[in-house]
């Protein structure tokens, strides 16, 4: 009576493979609507709850430039110091590994990240545009000499030519890298799509150990669908943000993602716990989530830049005008 | 280098099926939230907004007994009693269609369904239980015979067994039903289930003239994303509210939807323009939309009864006491 799922599918709803590994990347997403300004409390609560949960991987902020972003203006997330993270983490004595993103063009990666024996971090994320892929790569090769597990996030996706990324695959499985990340930045992916990029990424990995590994926007409700979609089709990596805090729209959320695996290892208990002490107080204080201009950047497949702004303005809820503003013919 | 969807695709992100039709019934799924008790203004700012986005259908409520329901305890919108509904639609000369919700077991339908002559309405969608498919199957008959379009709406189909829901569609086929619709009631399904389950239906109505309906509820987070993926299989009778408004975590948002059809009759302005004036202001008032405990009777395959409850209760954050409550050992 019922119909098989498809055979590409590495996995049904019921199943989870073991290989299957969790970033939560709340702080350093969610900072991008802050400016990195969270408390200590805050973040220490995100740290301990994600180890309680089982998370592998838990990303606090950027390994950010100061030339490029002065000091004065920004939180200590948004640079990731040793001595700040610390604080936090101790020596991180607990089995979850700790992960920096190093956005290319704006990191000052040989100073700034330290050789591994130094440094409390496991895994660099370098996050990179498709123009940028040639310095990303440098950057790669960098962390990866100085002794840490790496990935390449290779953003807003949805505005990259398929030849190009056919391109960019090509030169980037030759690379250290240990995961190659799809990037939907802007939220404005359907489940279709991703379901073909997560195929292709996949097909370009095949035989060379690497992962593939998902990271997708809310913007159109579809962070948490696309997220599964990937993550059943073979993606092994999956970025999620505890009640989908991030950027504008936010990420899919950590605690409907532990709903859906049924891997033992991880625990929901703790993330709800961690959600209605520190996250819904922080509702009246800061803003994410799904809300109409965020869908209207992602059909459009734009960066939600605009939509933030209008969130920010003194006419947050002009719907209207927005979509007028954003369809107006040049 | 880009995969091909599966062979099942019905078409793709970039197309349409003219045979595409969309139904809004936030004002009948909404109405679950407020005993029904919508202004006058707001329901005909609803059915104005439907009519210059060129929604096919609109459902403003149930056809409910008043010997069941004591009429001093519900808003109009459960009965929809003809001169109520014209107070809103006049005659309704517009092309939209108007349809009402007959709960099987609910509905004094011999009686308080006229014969279509003497009626504004145009469907009759009978909501029934699996075990109540006999008294359901003497409903659609009872509106067919009277001149209606009918469709066989079988909810809560995630705790249907598969047998069962084989008996049923093979008994459903042979009435003069005109759709069958998946009614995912307790947003508990997944898009990989959303799938097989679309097939099994399209399969069930192949070569009868039939047509397959989705209603999808929000719990997880997949109201939308499973609306899609049932879409691009072949389901042609979508059901979605204005602002995703509906019981608990609410249904697909009906913004989200037009935004992904590129079908030129339907247009987005005018939705955005009603959510932006009517639907914003009600937040205050009513409550609607994703929130972990709707999450949790989701991933528990339950009503969302208990998490509207909670809602409603003096603790409506109180996720872990909920969550410890829901899976407690019995």
């Amino acid at each position: 009576m019922v119909h098989k799922k498809d055979k590409e599918a590495k996995g049904s709803w019921v199943t989870y493979r073991p290989e299957i590994k969790l970033l939560d990347c709340t702080i350093r997403d969610g900072g991008l609507m802050n400016e990195h300004q969270f408390e200590d409390g805050f973040v220490k609560a995100v740290y301990e709850t994600c180890i309680a949960a089982g998370i592998d991987y838990v990303e606090l902020g950027y390994k950010a430039s100061k030339k490029i972003f002065a000091p004065d203006k920004f939180g200590d997330w948004k640079y990731c110091d040793e001595d700040c993270i610390r604080r936090i983490v101790g020596d991180n004595s607990a089995p979850i590994k700790l992960s920096a993103m190093a956005d290319a063009e704006k990191t000052d990666y040989h100073e700034d990240i330290l050789p591994k024996e130094q440094s409390v971090f496991d895994v660099i994320r370098v996050a990179t545009y498709i123009h940028q892929i040639p310095t990303a790569i440098d950057m790669i090769k960098d962390a990866h000499d100085k002794g840490y597990e790496t990935t390449l996030n290779l953003m807003a996706i949805s505005v990259v030519h398929d030849s190009d990324l056919a391109e960019a695959l090509e030169v980037l499985v030759k690379t250290p890298v240990g995961t190659i990340y799809l990037v939907d930045s802007f939220g404005s992916l359907y489940s279709e799509q991703i379901r073909d990029l997560t195929l292709t990424y996949l097909d370009a990995v095949k035989g060379t150990g690497k992962e593939v590994g998902i990271h997708a926007h809310n913007n159109q409700q579809l962070a948490y669908a696309n997220t599964i979609e990937a993550l059943i089709l073979g993606a092994n990596r999956i970025d999620a943000t505890i009640n989908g805090m991030g950027r504008g729209a936010g990420n899919c959320s950590l605690e409907l993602l532990l709903a859906f695996l049924k891997n033992p290892k991880f625990k929901l208990r703790p993330v709800l716990e961690c959600i209605q002490k520190h996250f819904l107080p922080l509702r009246d204080k800061m803003e994410w989530g799904y809300r109409v201009p965020y869908m209207l950047t992602g059909m459009l497949n734009q960066h939600p830049r605009a939509a933030m702004t209008l969130r920010a303005s003194k006419n947050p809820d002009d719907y209207v005008g927005f979509y007028d503003q954003l369809t107006e013919k040049e």
